[in-house]
């Protein structure tokens, strides 16, 4: 049987497990929140300590700690931060209370570790206590806030690197398939010829436009709250302690964070993790799309495009031999649905709060950071697995570009639309290519229709056959 | 310059123009939450003027109204429903109040074609008053959800009707395309050997099963609230009143309604159309996928699947001569993701009640009939256009088939996974058949080849080569 | 280091850990589909072994396995079923291929058991195949289909049992609080009286309607395409197989599962999932406002309405002592929001399906048996810590009701509603009560007033002061 | 019985109303399209003609038309844009065919119109022709999307000055209620105080974080792909002619367009307005949290919180005299969730693009401009008939806070959080203040508790009592 020790808080008295590192707040919580195997995400522990290190410093400095315990507090913040500590932070995610669960969570383990370090034993917060300590000068309503914007911060980074390396090798891939031709699609049907590699560099765009839009939005989430304690007044945190907390925090976390000019508006107003959510799904957009292309693309391989081909990951089928699906290609679709579904919890959380405080800040950081991750590590193994090693079947491109009328828009520019429109549908009827139903008619020599048609020359703007030298 | 007659309420006086039929109420909402052109439903406001007629019938037999008040209520009704009447009803949808001023406009007009068909002049209101006679003993908060249920159950058996004949039209062509045998491909990647009959009887059964549940909800819906007043207490309304008005609702309706058995609940809650918007989203999901299956089988004509072969609607591009698109599938996508977009509005809404009312019954029900009206249209217009003349391109499907691997998952059944799976990747690779591949290493008789690999078995259930007589 | 063996596939050889109960093919997904820390829902896991344990006693029956692989087959599902074997399944669920790498990560690890348990050593297949044996005459497009089902059935049942346990604690305080008389409320301004009690039983018929979906919902599960194989064509499935298979199933599942009566459909369409999905969105909109209509009535302790009283779970703030917030409300409304944008994913993937199969399935179960799970969890706190030990301040309710003007609408009945209007608005400017205001104006006599505001008799149908005896 | 004449195009002829400015591609589409009497928005047909306009006079400048024809196309650009012609494009917002129809309605248009200005009879497209002169050298490929963002930016603007006449009323209202002290709320609870101007100010700046936004994002929009055609390549169109039309386009439009640096990712790329509506969504989060907040204080009169007073703006209830309830606040919550579905469409369409072209342009705009639409009307009229004549109930703010215990948090500073958490309890149980337990119990001086208990002092930084001089 475990053994036990006895805590106390406003509530009364509760037996947590002697061994464990938190104490009665986080044992309530665990007794009537833990809905499944979830746990907080790690990212939001780490920059909840880091806040802690930087009040231990700062209170420390200011005289509100005792030099031992801010020292103690702040090594405890170093270990948490660089060891494995996930056991001693066991909540459930979408736990209610405005996050004030895993606040305490980080205060017990930290106290206990303080104590620990200071030679006590758990529980002996006469040594250094979760609240009066540890949490000296703050509130879960401005720590929380202030956490979720460190932790998005550091996964939005990761993220726009991820996507810089997604962009590069995008162009990696146009740059490689510069020559390759190929019939250009709208709407599923033939329209006029491209490249492969301009294909690609759309896809670059796209994502180079997600990685600037993710990278700029960082300046949204550097405005913080800590200071504003309960409501966003301040109430309680010495001004000294509020000017400094800002400086120390820049330093513990290596980031850009500036203290918000209206707490109370940072306190409550959680928008600007809709804005971020926002622009996640225009990159899950963006990257939804490229994967649809490319399995459509490299479908096949006897009954479909067959234009590109993708490196087979897996046996496809436990029934059908040879098959190899884009299985990479299928997984980022996955993650871009749940980049949306999770946009729509934050949208609903956001908009769900009320007067001085939003209480749904676990359900916001919880899914931005699962998108940050499912993203960053989505988009690094597609494009190691998928776009790196993709290849084009150079022939099969020109083979269905050849059997095409994508050069009816170029007759057009010479023959009229009606008359080209017919000529489309004839050389249909009679299977037979455009120019040679145009020179058969009489309508060009097999000069102009040469000229006009040169596949390379018609991937590029103007009329063919009229471009000036 | 237009002449007005002042009206008085609560709040004071208002000018409204002499020859409006509606009166004040109507009016100060006008200035108000004239947001934008679009107006309140036809559909909700004949179930308002159902129910109305409904209460002007009860109330004038128990004598809570005078006979010819009564009369000239239901007379009005009359003409409203069957003449158009939308000018008289000018409304935003997305009006604040809970239906109030549409409830209101509906009265004071039908107040002023009673005064008028009594003789009188508009505005009159001692002859036939919106409120003492024309609403006497409803409530907004009854009236409003039990029309809001009306309405959308006429509009659901609208939208059965076209799906079923949507699915007959694709039994039609499940039996019409029952001898084409074609290329099944799973992950945009060759599979088996399916019919197009087959995939075709596929949607058949998805519409069918969309159908069922549509006809099915309606139950649902049949319970209404009227009756219930204010809160659902049925507060000022008479009981004789509350037991008569389901009766006659059922009759002017037509509609099997039934009086709920708990007025609170169905006053205030309206997880029941979250429950016909989610059967909807289902269609829709379903008319979704059929809408890209199409565009994906009609893809080319020449650089695609071009399996199937819809009719031409029009010119595909201004550009493009000869170009044709899938614009039926297009619009068909388009309002599926409409009806989702609907959804996530009635989900929020309906979820946004507070205590005894849920104030958002306007966007709810003018969501809900957009999402049935552009189902019920959409899906006829798909239906006519898009499936009845769609048609088969017999020897291209067979032509897919022949030059795939799909036989090599009935091989396996022979040859076991492994061998099957080597002897596709050199098929692939050499670019010759399975099933020659397989008798030139001497792995099968040139007779067990033709056995197993008979396409027409090969689509059924079974070993090919090994089924029983 | 960790020593390894040798495996191989169609793609070629592979190094596995040799202590792995895993293979080659779950190897190869984990190396390039590991997006973060999930795993493959354990539900999905035990319903895919439910449904290889029918396929081995089938298979073993009709001799398409030696009887003692079909022994040692079942054994291993029974080992797996009844003890922790979650360690062996380590794959994500976003995993692409459609669930293939599950399905084969099943049955390597039933392989490899059943060779452990008949004496052999891990990846001697020789002995137990993954493939030729564990997965005979299926194929993933079938199997994890079905699988889909079963898992979602099973925890469905769950979910509607802890609803009926919810509507029961409702209905409880329903008969509890049937005599506290308070205001009711509409667009939150003070309307006309009720009872609490009346207040709780609209709760519980709202939940009893979730309940009722959610149990009926089944039948629509039951539908299973095993036999199917890779389209539903039930290619290399011999036909014995296919009809003893959902007799077999049902007896090992103990559901009242049924073969759908067109395989193909019911392998590529998942609307059943979204309508499954939209049941529980409307559960989740119906908990939402009943958590939010708590978190209202429970406001204060002295600030707010303070009608009822929370029990205090947890100290509800780090900085403000003595404060308590309602935590279990605000638990379930995250746990609505994520079945909301878990349905969203659902609906998207669910549309995403393309011909012959939708790859997406992987992450539809994934999502519904997270919402599955955490309604069920979450349900089961919120009835036991919330609604159970939940309070009435009966003289709270009693006092704001009797401040109110509650009654302006009984009186409208008597008054009319103009006159009762001003009556309402001028009471209000002297901050004196209704009844009061009525008699002094001489509207009314004390005798009728104290009649017609019997505040018992106004939270029941009819006109009070009118009724009959 | 209607006139017709008989017009023509590459899939036959077709009988077109006389009297119709419109022609065959646009009767056509109006035969198979007419969803429901919606229409395509006003704002995207007069950015087609701004686009039109522009490629005539370059056109005309490259002698690419003849002059007089350049000119009449123009001229009849100028009527359309100055005069209401809505009758003229009857087309429903969600059709097929990637805004094809649209185009084809606006060519037809403008060349029957031109050829009346000319003197010719409409139909008598030798004078001007719909596809050769009014689309010389554009494709509806880079028309639609370049006219895409001009309405957008358009309408963006008149958002973004209606977000800042909010923030400037909110900003009036945040000095108005500068010293007006009241209870601060979180999580519906009692917290700390707080003045009404500071939640005031709190809204002020989360708008103004919106308006910030949406002024910024136009940026986004700027670079247009007009000159690409088809698929962005440029087939077809004149180098010269590219050039030219940003700047003209610029001049027509008064508007800072550039030509984008890759035509064809802007010409298939849809993210950007997945952003742009994302930023829409941010927006309607802040909206709806301000808006319940204002329900949530302006509750009552007698049984709700009754802080501040909306102005009445009709009467609130058909059945409850002077009841009034806050229809604008219910109207923006309305808005606000018509935004997020919008959201929902415009994300779906836009992650559905396939290769060179999203089809769902039609889908994308109208569902945008309806959200910025809406936005904007519902923000002006919110400010106006809410914000503006919104009034505090100063003496119900003080009387609210005096009875709370709001003064535990700044007890906590002096007492320890321990002590102040008993504190809170007793005082609670014995219906006592705060600080006149404090000093009955001894704990405190009577100065001292004064001097802690300023509520002036706690509304701002620091441990009151404490502060420096």
């Amino acid at each position: 049987m475990m053994e036990q020790r006895i805590e106390s808080d406003a509530l009364g008295t509760l037996a947590v497990p002697r061994e464990a590192w938190h104490g009665i707040h986080t044992q309530r919580a665990l007794e009537h929140s833990s809905l499944t195997g979830d746990r907080v995400h790690p990212a939001l522990v780490k920059a909840l300590v880091l806040v802690k290190q930087a009040a231990a410093m700062v209170n420390g400095k200011l005289g509100l700690l005792p030099p031992e315990v801010a020292k103690a507090v702040s090594d405890a913040c170093d270990k948490v931060l660089t060891e494995d500590w996930r056991h001693a932070f066991p909540l459930h995610p979408l736990q209610g209370g405005a996050g004030t669960s895993t606040n305490m969570n980080v205060n017990e383990v930290l106290a206990n570790l303080a104590i620990h370090l200071l030679g006590g034993e758990k529980g002996d917060y006469g040594l250094v206590h979760p609240l009066r300590h540890v949490n000296c000068s703050q509130s879960t309503n401005d720590v929380y806030p202030t956490a979720m914007r460190i932790a998005a911060i550091q996964q939005i980074r990761s993220l726009a690197d991820a996507l810089a390396r997604l962009q590069e090798s995008l162009q990696a891939k146009e740059a490689a398939f510069d020559r390759v031709l190929k019939l250009g699609r709208t709407q599923y049907m033939d329209a006029v010829p491209v490249t492969l590699g301009q294909e690609f560099g759309a896809y670059a765009r796209a994502v180079g436009r997600d990685r600037w839009r993710i990278y700029k939005v960082e300046e949204r989430l550097r405005e913080v709250n800590i200071g504003g304690t309960a409501v966003g007044t301040g109430l309680n945190a010495p001004v000294e302690y509020i000017y400094r907390m800002t400086d120390t925090l820049q330093q513990v976390t290596g980031l850009g964070l500036a203290r918000s000019d209206y707490l109370m508006d940072t306190t409550q107003n959680m928008d600007v993790f809709v804005e971020v959510s926002g622009l996640l799904k225009s990159c899950a957009v963006n990257l939804v799309k490229v994967a649809n292309d490319l399995r459509l693309l490299a479908s096949g391989p006897r009954g479909g495009l067959g234009e590109i081909r993708l490196k087979p990951l897996q046996a496809g089928s436990s029934i059908m031999p040879g098959k190899v699906n884009p299985v990479q290609c299928e997984m980022i679709v996955q993650v871009g649905y749940t980049v949306m579904g999770n946009d729509l919890k934050i949208t609903q959380a956001a908009s769900a709060g009320v007067l001085e405080l939003n209480p749904f800040g676990p359900l916001i950081i919880h899914s931005l950071l699962e998108s940050l991750e499912l993203l960053t590590q989505g988009v690094e193994r597609f494009r190691v697995h998928c776009i790196e090693p993709l290849e084009a079947d150079e022939a099969r491109c020109r083979k269905l570009l050849d059997r095409s009328y994508a050069m009816a828009t170029a007759l057009s520019g010479h023959l009229g639309y009606d008359r080209a429109s017919l000529l489309a549908k004839e050389a249909l009827e009679q299977d037979v290519s455009l120019e040679a139903l145009a020179v058969s008619q009489g309508l060009l020599t097999a000069d102009e229709a040469a000229a006009i048609c040169n596949v390379h020359e018609v991937t590029k703007p103007g009329i063919p056959g009229r471009r000036k030298p």
